[in-house]
């Protein structure tokens, strides 16, 4: 049976997102930083539909982390990129395109009941209203043998964090300071996990550390 | 001419004290974790007057970082421990003992004039009333051609940091969730300085992460 992870990149002050998010900067000012050592690897390029790239170590831990990978979950602003309801607002789930870079079941974490969709390149979009339990569950089932990956946003790692559910995470730490914006640990709870180093990759472009949490 | 630098230990999430810092638990709850990695290891046993101890990747970096400081630069709380002025407790410069593992100049800024203090092994203590600038000056005079520590707290690393006057900065992350406590990087200016990545190494026990900053 698969993992529960999160494997997210973060800026060494400990940001996954700069400051001031808006609906045309969803990652804040200077976040999009965070991801330019990922944006220009063979791995992400083939994810998103597109060919060359690089082909390095930190390629090897992207492409890894996709054949491991077997369903997502992620929190409503991260699909709708903080768009608020889908009902009110037709580019909401826009972002992501009609072939998202998935390519699998997809669980997202909300308040408001919606049909699931299918989109391209077998991406499907199932949305749970009963919390990260039942997210997980039904992401499990999903994913078979392979890994549930929690994408985020920061609040849903925290709530899996806080709860138990993750098994391990990896932080691709960018060479970057952000001076503020959305911290991934935060709000955890007084008896925090436990964790255990159990490898460092990079290259100068990111280092890549991978924890596992000890149950 | 040497370098001006940090070098701290921080959790992952990014503190480098546990919560509820007291006089017997200056380093906060959970804070002594942060450094179980350095004090197994001969370098730091050595300079703390002790023999035997761990000889390994972790040991180089201490002893590099040893040979390469010239001076070191601290706040008054680092100094006395919290303890308050120095006038009203006899303990208050207390825990760094009659021989202080500095071994060289250090220049402590603080707002109360106090003569200079000369202790076993090396170490010389010395009081600066001027800022951060005037405390560097003095410890770069001191340094000759060796490396100006900014031994901490965190709010003399974000001072130096703010004041663009670091070169180079290490940290030592130790596999440990704090969920509280003292954060190293807090109150960066909104002109906050570009790093490089210069060099990775470690072991289960601890990564070293070391940066170069952009002038």
């Amino acid at each position: 049976v698969g993992k529960v992870r999160f494997d997210i990149s973060m800026s060494i002050d400990g940001f996954i997102a700069g400051p001031n998010q808006t609906l045309e900067e969803p990652l804040g000012e200077g976040g999009e930083q965070l991801h330019e050592w990922v944006v220009r690897l063979a791995s992400w390029r083939e994810q998103h539909g597109m060919s060359g790239g690089e082909t390095n170590a930190d390629d090897e831990v992207v492409r890894e982390l996709q054949d491991a990978t077997g369903a997502h979950i992620m929190g409503r602003r991260m699909f709708s990129s903080g768009a608020g309801p889908w009902e009110d607002d037709p580019k909401a789930d826009g972002w992501w395109g009609e072939e998202p870079p998935f390519r699998g079941p997809v669980f997202i974490l909300t308040h408001h009941p919606r049909e699931p969709v299918t989109k391209q390149g077998g991406t499907t979009f199932t949305f749970v209203n009963e919390g990260i339990e039942a997210a997980l569950e039904q992401a499990r089932e999903a994913a078979g043998d392979k890994d549930v990956l929690v994408a985020g946003g920061a609040d849903v790692i925290q709530q899996s964090l806080a709860a138990g559910l993750v098994d391990e995470f990896q932080l691709h730490v960018a060479p970057l300071l952000l001076g503020g914006g959305v911290r991934l640990f935060d709000n955890l709870p007084a008896d925090r996990p436990s964790v255990e180093l159990t490898r460092v990759v990079g290259s100068p472009a990111v280092t890549h550390l991978r924890y596992d949490v000890v149950k």
